[in-house]
């Protein structure tokens, strides 16, 4: 840190299995990778190419070698299982991964309807291949899954070999854990975090009164994703007290 | 593209005359525009340089050399035409496009009160010079054009010379095709379309459900703009089918 | 200007005491930066890094260093002033503008009670060191504080020595002198204006349509804050009636 202040929660350092912050980038370039490493890099555990841009972004080697380079792990969104999964393709997609150098990816079911028993079976069998990040929560803001469900889901996918469960958002921030104002489906977080480790989840969050909200129920070292990348030093400051919102949560009186 | 995917909708390739992305460029550095063209620059047909931001940005001759060296047109917000034309200097404004080597204008009427023979006549002047986009549609948003009257304004302006007509949105996609919410006036829309050539219009869209709408409707080809650079990835994503929004609208079930 | 355009309302030139332009950077690379001194670093007099966003910042002294051979003024965010006073650690925090060669500061309580007479002793002290921007207004959306007790704070905190006062808003837009809508409290603002010169205030006004307001209100060159570096250049051409917003607000008929 650049000075001294006193009563500042503790960080632990990477790689950590707590208090990850997962970043997405939507189609950054790579300048522009170089200047978010610059400012942010040693906040950042985890990058999501958001769901299929690698597709069609047009520097996704070289991107992919910065990131490398800079000891971030990266992985392609799960909309990009789901559209090679939806079209009978899921062998092409782990060749994919292999052509890339790809150490994690993504499981998810939030756009396309997937028995549990089958995504389970993706992930263990991916997990043969890379490090798995499954996801729970659809993007259709009409379906909603009840929270007994959701905790099956998660406890599932786990045991399958995903290394953490995601819980759903989108990049607004508007649907899964969140109704569609924003707010926080409370009941819902909580209910979950009575049966699955903390450490075991990434809430996406990307609005700061979400990752608010986080940081005050489950404390500095929240995993927390869906970060825009000019948003970490934000997040990071929310972490340890230091903007308005948790300007008092972590002193002593 | 990076990898292979079936049942991915064609586009055309540039310059095209269908499909058109019309990014507003507000005051981007001369790095941020080479970072913008290495991402995204060959989904992009159309440079607009927002309203009169050209009037105050520092860096206007070499950022017009880094997009012409790109093969992406630019052109200056028609606010800047109407702000030549309140003062009675449109002369002036031609003087000013030769000296900057402009290929194309705008020719808008969203600012100001201007009959519309009086504007078809700029945009048979101006056709001379350049290639003329006409604006329609009012950034008052008090005042509803009604249907019938968007129809036979854009049909007089293209009958006029101008190469495309553009649906007003501003930058903030809540005035003119769309109402305060953002929500698309869904009736004007269709009624346009039942009169103008699709691949006529440029329909500003620069929030992604209004996107969505548009790819839904017309389908992956549609002309919009408006975008901002850094979603213009996105947009891409939207027209081929590989974001939630449109996830299986282009498959075959 | 890069072309001319006659009836464009006069701005001063730098170093201005009216008309200022206040930049919130909370957290821009190094290259950043420099992009942004090149689009808008002649229309902006002040730069604050936001809240407490210098602690984790990784680029610090390389930062201000170019800042400052920009002739840009830049000053830590008062939350930052209030994180070392709850922890009675002002004493280090003066160290700590002295290591980093800040010759701003900004003293403000807007997350932590501070009596008024303790707060301009502040101001009294740190003066002598520094030029001090104090701020008046609370970051709680439920503290309303009266127009009369604005006034008078705002009078006591210039007379112990402030250089400005800066009615308070945050990043969003949404406290302090705007309704947690946005919308702009006019009947306070209004009030303030009889008592306190305009030139001693700046306006924190990070959305678009505030900005417009109070170029509406106080004209051409009102003092404004909290402004995103990508929208310097928009609120110039609001500032010169090139917008859409203030089109007309300067033309004589």
């Amino acid at each position: 840190m650049n000075y001294n202040l006193s009563q500042i929660p503790e960080r632990f350092e990477k790689p950590r299995q707590k208090g990850l912050t997962m970043v997405m980038d939507k189609g950054l370039s790579l300048r522009q990778v170089e200047d978010f490493i610059e400012v942010a890099g040693s906040y950042t555990d985890l990058v999501k190419l958001g769901w299929a841009t690698s597709y069609v972004t047009n520097n996704l080697k070289e991107k992919l070698a910065i990131y490398k380079s800079a000891g971030i792990p990266v992985y392609f969104g799960g909309t990009l299982f789901e559209a090679f999964y939806i079209r009978g393709e899921v062998d092409e997609y782990r060749r994919v991964l292999d052509q890339y150098g790809m150490e994690y990816a993504e499981i998810s079911d939030g756009s396309v309807e997937m028995n549990s028993d089958v995504k389970c079976e993706y992930i263990r069998q991916l997990s043969q291949q890379v490090t798995v990040l499954s996801e729970v929560g659809s993007k259709d803001e009409a379906k909603i899954i009840p929270p007994y469900k959701w905790i099956k889901l998660m406890r599932m996918e786990l045991e399958a070999g995903a290394w953490k469960v995601i819980g759903e958002a989108r990049e607004g921030g508007n649907v899964g854990l969140f109704r569609s104002s924003g707010e926080v489906r409370q009941g819902l977080v909580e209910e979950i975090l009575t049966e699955i480790p903390e450490e075991s989840i990434i809430w996406e969050a990307p609005q700061k009164s979400q990752q608010v909200w986080f940081v005050k129920l489950v404390g500095a070292n929240v995993n927390v994703g869906n970060i825009a990348p000019n948003e970490v030093i934000s997040l990071e400051t929310i972490r340890l007290g230091l903007r308005g919102d948790t300007f008092d949560h972590f002193l002593t009186k």
